[in-house]
């Protein structure tokens, strides 16, 4: 596990950071992003007093955006709302209309959310060009802080409604999506003041956008295990859906010897260690889950007769997950071979991930080791805005440790101190970026 | 496989029988009792026209109870209905008022029932006075075929209510228990031209009762399995039930790695295969199911935080029956600390089980030699009447194979050719009773 060394102490680092960039020596670099995260965790930026709701295009969004609109414009930036609700501050580069580097992140948030997840990137965004506003200092690009409206989908049944937006438009079909309510995506942009018929102009043109650099909480435990405050992400992991059922006979628990059963619960449960056994002994970055484990009789004293488990497969490297996936395919084969029963295999879902940009990466790595944290790199489980603007842009992106990798839950949990590591990273992320030239 | 050999195919098999009991000659021995549940498997003497519903105290209860009585009148029995409901016929000795030697099984079934589940075990009641009637024959001992009202449990929340009440009688507060309509059982009784004042009289007075014998479908594969009509059984099995929950982590399936997992529902899993293992490794009768898995959460992509896996555990012998829950606990232990999570290990149900009448259950293995049946002596898994009267009564018990080891389903299945097996042992069980003497 990795320890900071005493001359990278927080107060070392800043005169580092410092060195740097001049004139910045901010204290706050991390304590800043953090509290506003925490300001915007509760009514009216919440839908519920009871706990972080704040879906797109709702009051508790208008709220947010009325803030972070102000901490931008305070930072230096011109601000305008595009026509899918995001907000967009804009610090110009030497020249005007150059194009620009994007950090961005998303500001809504599941029910029951943690304050972390989405805001912090944004707010390490605002963070990053104060450090180069206060210091007065302009680069040969802009810099555009985004806020996404929409990345969790949890108003409309679709996700990532607004980074697509800004690279690959909106369907006609994604403006008729209806809320829980009935509205629809159209109804509910003309009540936040935006115009349906103009969603087409969130497109960002070719030549606008320089990069995407996104930073977000890990929302797993990697970082918090070696000890590392930030981490750089290579790619957003390829993932399958597979569902396998094993038919067996049902049979009566009592009246059944163990030598006559074809009991499909226990097939099952032998796929789910198949399943954890693979995984585990395959790529570091493979991962593989049984998260649902359904039987046709649920009760004590029935054999069950039909089982199906829920596998979800990721790794960085599609040809790594395919091949997990096959061998899991083979050994549950056995499984049910050995036992008498009957396999169906089906794949549900087949998404191909999304490696971040080589080039990038490895600068926003030289970044992470500027600010005297050794560049570990991780494959993202999770899905981000990222993915999306990847289609008009090299993206990178900093993961940020949060406390036991948890997330998507009131829990979630930063510190000052590792979010100030990210904040300084990016800063040199963009001074890297600066230095290798356009 | 034992396969009946040439000499003992039915026909001859009925020469024998013939000579065993005089003027028996009774080439439907098998088919009628089969027959006669075959009639009584639709309306009226099913509440339902779509599949087989006889509950206790119903409309097609009496229209069944009034065709029974007629069989029983048929076969030389005088019938009375008991304060519960309970048919009883009864076929007199050499002097009036002798002990009885009652014959039974229930005559009211599950929903969507078989039409062979205690209803055969009655005919069979019934076809082995006729038998006897028809020889002319008397013994020194009454025989009383006895069509419980309630086994199943179908209407009201209780089971066995009938083969309860004549051995231990019937308690107010199951006189209060209600239906799905909120009728109580007094009143169901009263409906049913009942006087629930008088129920303590259906208990039987000690002395009246010589015996218990019950045939009743094995409703498990193993005979099928070995290849023979019917089996002895030893006694009913002693049932645990337990309840295992393993408590971890809850994690998102991408963004933890497979080193940094406490799954609940791998843990269950490997719970599943350990009772397997440990019950097919132990004593010959033991037995061991998991029929339920839960988990906290149910989805492709979370880790489950806590799984609970369901634990059934019978044996003949309640000594092995604890051993091997003892054996089971200690295995779940050890897979929840080498997992890192905890468990909880719950007793819910310790159901003692019951031994047949070792006397009556090797008179009873020599009637089904005498029939030319290998007498196999099997557990029953399942509960029966014949456990509520073994408090007043020594018991034997007769199994059928029936088609696949199926039962509470409308796919159960016998052959006359088997229940002409069963036919032969009751009758032949008798004789060897009254050679025994009293």
């Amino acid at each position: 596990m990795w320890e900071p060394p005493l001359f990278r102490r927080p107060d070392v680092m800043d005169a580092i950071v410092a060195r740097q960039v001049m004139d910045l020596l901010i204290p706050d670099m991390g304590l800043r992003p953090v509290a506003r995260c925490d300001a915007l965790g509760a009514a009216p930026y919440s839908e519920s007093s009871a706990f972080l709701l704040r879906p797109y295009l709702t009051a508790s969004h208008r709220h947010a955006l009325d803030l972070l609109s102000d901490w931008m414009t305070e930072a230096g930036m011109s601000v305008r709302l595009d026509p899918m609700g995001n907000l967009i501050g804009r610090y110009e580069g030497l020249t005007p209309g150059a194009p620009a580097l994007l950090i961005g992140s998303h500001i809504d948030t599941v029910p029951d959310s943690g304050r972390y997840d989405g805001a912090l990137g944004v707010m390490l965004g605002v963070e990053c060009v104060a450090a180069f506003s206060r210091a007065g200092r302009r680069l040969p690009f802009a810099i555009e802080v985004i806020a996404f409206g929409d990345e969790e989908g949890s108003r409309f049944p679709a996700s990532m409604l607004c980074s697509k937006a800004i690279a690959s438009g909106v369907s006609a079909e994604a403006l008729a999506l209806t809320d829980q309510n009935g509205v629809t995506l159209a109804q509910s942009l003309e009540a936040f003041g935006l115009d349906p018929s103009r969603v087409a102009e969130a497109v960002r043109r070719p030549g606008e956008v320089l990069a995407y650099v996104e930073a977000h909480i890990e929302q797993g435990p990697v970082l918090e295990s070696e000890g590392l405050p930030i981490g750089v992400v290579t790619g957003i992991a390829a993932q399958l859906r597979l569902r396998a059922k094993f038919v067996g006979t049902a049979g009566h628990a009592g009246t059944t010897p163990m030598n006559l059963r074809a009991d499909a619960l226990a097939a099952g449960a032998a796929g789910v260690l198949a399943v954890e056994r693979i995984c585990r002994d395959g790529a570091q970055d493979l991962v593989g889950t049984v998260g649902k484990f359904q039987t046709s009789t649920s009760a004590f004293n029935v054999i069950a007769g039909e089982a199906e488990i829920f596998i979800d497969v990721r790794a960085s490297d599609r040809d790594t997950r395919n091949a997990a996936a096959e061998h899991i395919r083979q050994e549950l084969e056995g499984i049910a071979e050995a036992r008498g029963l009957s396999l169906e295999f089906v794949q549900v879902q087949d998404l191909p991930g999304c490696p971040c940009d080589p080039e990038l990466t490895r600068l926003m790595g030289e970044a992470v080791e500027d600010v005297g944290v050794p560049a570990r790199m991780l494959m993202s489980g999770a899905g981000h805005d990222a993915m999306a603007v990847a289609r008009i842009a090299p993206v990178a992106m900093l993961f940020i440790r949060c406390e036991g990798g948890v997330s998507h839950n009131s829990a979630e949990q930063v510190t000052y101190e590792d979010t100030g590591f990210a904040a300084r990273a990016m800063v040199a992320f963009v001074e890297r970026l600066e230095a290798r030239g356009l």
